[in-house]
């Protein structure tokens, strides 16, 4: 309710901040008797983790996650998980020249008009490090959707006005980009420098796709699937938007263009992106989502202090020129979580 | 948690099928204490009825709300409030043809995939219909949020490849379409009744605007104001996808770019559709949805029956053949559930 | 969270006020393609409903359910099933003279002071007419957990300081008390006539005892099976306490002799009532809940009238000498919808 | 859902077992800018923790606990607060020789059935231990309450057949026993000893009063106070039953003598113990809740392990053989997370 817990069934709950003691999150609802351990979660978190590349916050987090309850003798018992990672390269006082102006395009205004205090150590709680949290359960989630035979893949698709022209899922991890065509890539590398050295950043789109899903997921009216997801994907902080299957284009077609014809095999296409009603198809699964250029950058930007004196601001640090390719892994987690979640709605349905 | 409710604290809780006996909602935590009356309700629900315009379904339902509880001497009394609609014009026999066969982009596939049943009677839950109690539960939202200073404002912004060229309020309501331009209503209605005459139909965009929206809205990290606004929208039958403020076109800007400056006077733009870190930033709330073409359309479409088989099938009836301006009341009545329950969120947290 | 709806997966929400224009409940997330027709709620109702012998109220309502959405062709269908009661009986008018004292023993006070306004007609939402829907949705509970090898029964334990001394089912439904004991049934009932006589009313203890739960049910630590029965239990109006098992004669036992022990048949006693760590065990079910006496009563009392005057009050009306009777029917509908959620949520836990 | 959340507005999650890594809980929904330091909370955590006299466990865990996140520069963010306490005297190997026998009145074979693994170092998370991570939290909702002037009272009312005579708060923390009498202390701690000496525990009754509770509170009809307050007394392991103001007692009463008369100055008496149509009258909240006898106790125990064979247990360890003193904060503390969710859940719906 208060909004740092998210799904019903595999539930989870994050906390923590960027620069505070610890980020983490609690896992409860999760199937017992499922072989977990920290190497499970660790090489998620290391796909999001700071530090990875050129394109990526120098920031250097090792984000060692520990379990620190509900897993015994390697198996989950049902009760509640708790992963913790400590903070390691917390730097507070690296904020203390701009604590009390409002970055432009951050939730420093917003936080301190909602709660009337702001921790201004980093971004505090709106900081991207919160999705630690999601990725270590995200890890969980997707080994149990594993057992179901379901995958997930997203990956950058767009980023700087270039995008992939193949979609290669081997290519995915060999990039810096994440992204799915290796020569766009290539590009979009090239974009993101030469916005570095402008001292600015870049936005794209990220696509993610899922296999192996059942036909029957979802829960009408308010919790269709695609719903569900499109909170999931929202609640990421830079996403601005989400579309399924064909999305916006749908806007200009005609109904026998979209609608997709069945055959004795199934979906003879695919423009409902996998799901109708609100409820999977059983044909893939595919979204995309919209991340806006990263809010942190280093030209100077107009603003305002919390006294609502004009300021000009310069933001220097450990920042991302362009977050895509630590948001892949954070995109495939809320959709893992949100997955899992329906597959035990669906079982308790039908029980 | 079985999918028909939605809302924290403003919670709303719909019934009912096309062709049963009546569609309805319970509006569960209304503040108590407001004036309220059927007439209220009915303004809205007169707006989303079928049978308005020619690009509208012919079907006559008048759609009259009965108030059956919650409400004493014209006033809420903070009891569960029944809001009930009786059909009148259901004619589930005329759905006796096409039972067991599946229409493309309908949802008659997933439904008996999901539930191992499937009410036939036109699309039963599925219906568009069921979407009469959101309309009658957001209009007392809606009589909520007035007291609050806030509204909001949704209309057809594209249709049929036509895009509106003015945004003019006062238009909305003279045009079948609900377009925020007069011309491009025109326009509108001529590809529909093109489409129409094919035995087709068209998609469009819908965007929502909110006016007098304080800053403080929103539950970070999964219940941010967006992402909530993302399911309740997501969660309209038609709807494909959604967008804030530049949305997909962020993709291609530099965070200078998209960056909202802020001066004394506030947010000097607004490319965040007046969210930011999930939160209202008190700047004009703006997102957009697509409405994907009608499925229901009277050209014969390939597809198979419940055994199988493949079939042909030609879906005579009484449908939209373009949707959007049917939705618009539905996405302001969502919109205004989110709302109101963020109030009340806020109002909880700071208790 | 406002308050009217009840359980997560087998979840209820009811509507309705003693004089409004109609009573009933939601009931969403029932498994589909269940046999269900208003008979099968209709046969509970009746044994809700007043005017059933000279210890309960003479209003006369029929009570008659309708089923109106969520049941297809005699089945349902997985989709929320409206349950609807029209009051054929209401008299509210009757209440104009005490429409402005608190009477002792209700919730008039209580009500004005949250709300702000109260429904002064009989009891408004406080009256236990409510529990009509509470019954009805019940019913479909019981089907489902009938099913499952499952069975409630409750009775009236003790009543006007009368306790039985035998427990014979096949007696319940042949005496007006629905006590377990024909003899002790008789001596409550001339309690009762002694106590209407004078004015006045008395209380009592319903026991209600499951049969066919398996072990396993319950969700540690804050969802034990005891504390939702609990909480289930003590949301009835006039119940003010619940004890399991051996209850409060537990705090004079020692641990040796409270311990239940086990032989490879399972546990050897039953002290516990069925629920280890808040988890089913296998064995019977037992509870117990308080019935305080009816607050309406005609002898006069002390009180005071909403300007804070002192008044002295006289409930005319047409009232329950004593409530146990209708209570057991509402006690086994609130653990059905317990129990049938249980069932759900260990099917996901497992999933 | 899954069972280790409790409250709404106010939200606790909980975490760990008895000889796991650690111990603790998530707080969601407190009210920002609250002061809080770990000393707030320590001082509750030091009335529960194990090793304060003779009649609790001489396990020594000094239950340290930790302020990890939500808290900057010592006041609440609104943001969820991380209390962790890691386990420093967790001896797991003691349990060995039992880890396949079913201790009777333990949750051990219940957990095995529920979940079909077991966590067998000690209780796992059926330990009493995991109230740690409740004492913590309910430690912040009594201080937001203390802001509203509600203070909350429970204490030892009855142990081994010995029942307190007077109620004196002063003399509450000054007996081993948190008995409200000093020398019905003097006899319980007497019966304590007696049964120890004989390998066997006591059980008792513990009594909770709140002062300072405004008229309003409690959310009809499902979410009824005592119904909530019920729902939390029984989710603490040892409990078998709650009653409030005259409770079982009630079931011999007559309307006339149970009914409260109100005068201009307000109730006159408090048979309901400060609840009608559960909402709260202002008048003093009472209710009592049965503690069983502690199930660990050193005489043999027939019994059975998991192969279904008979067995003799005698159970070694550091147990508590009357755990009503150590219960007494968490029987305060689940009481303040209820009363301090439902002061927010009146805001939202009064806002």
């Amino acid at each position: 309710m208060a909004g740092s817990s998210f799904g019903h069934l595999f539930r989870i709950t994050t906390f923590g901040e960027s620069h505070g003691g610890a980020v983490g999150v609690v896992v409860d609802g999760a199937t017992p008797n499922l072989d977990l351990c920290e190497a499970d979660i660790q090489v998620q978190l290391d796909r999001r983790k700071p530090g990875q590349s050129s394109v990526t916050t120098p920031r250097t987090e090792p984000d060692t996650v520990q379990i620190r309850s509900g897993v015994f003798n390697g198996k989950t018992t049902g009760t509640p998980i708790l992963l913790l990672l400590f903070n390691t390269d917390a730097r507070p006082s690296a904020y203390d020249p701009i604590k009390d102006i409002y970055r432009p395009g951050h939730a420093d205004f917003t936080y301190l008009q909602k709660y009337g205090i702001r921790d201004w150590h980093g971004s505090g709680r709106a900081s991207g490090r919160e999705t630690a949290g999601r990725v270590a359960a995200g890890a969980i989630a997707a080994k149990l959707l594993a057992r179901r035979g379901v995958s997930i893949t997203a990956y950058t698709w767009r980023a700087g006005g270039v995008q992939c022209k193949t979609v290669d899922y081997d290519q995915i991890e060999k990039n810096p980009m994440r992204a799915c065509d290796p020569l766009a890539a290539v590009e979009m590398v090239r974009k993101i420098e030469e916005a570095k050295a402008a001292g600015d950043s870049i936005g794209g789109v990220i696509e993610c796709r899922v296999k192996g899903l059942p036909a029957g997921l979802g829960e009408p009216v308010f919790d269709k699937l695609d719903a569900e997801l499109a909170h999931a994907i929202l609640s990421i902080g830079a996403t601005k938007g989400i579309e399924f299957g064909t999305g916006f284009a749908a806007a200009d077609l005609l109904g026998s263009q979209h609608n997709d014809p069945m055959g004795p095999q199934g979906f003879l296409t695919n423009h409902a992106g996998g799901i109708l009603g609100g409820i999977s198809t059983g044909a893939e699964l595919v979204f995309r989502t919209v991340v806006k250029p990263t809010s942190s950058i280093s030209r100077p930007q107009e603003t305002i202090d919390t006294h609502g004196n004009p300021r000009t601001i310069t933001i220097q640090g450990r920042h991302d020129p362009c977050i895509c390719p630590r948001i892949v892994p954070v995109v495939e987690a809320m959709t893992a979580l949100v997955l899992e979640d329906h597959f035990k709605r669906q079982a308790a349905l039908l029980a």
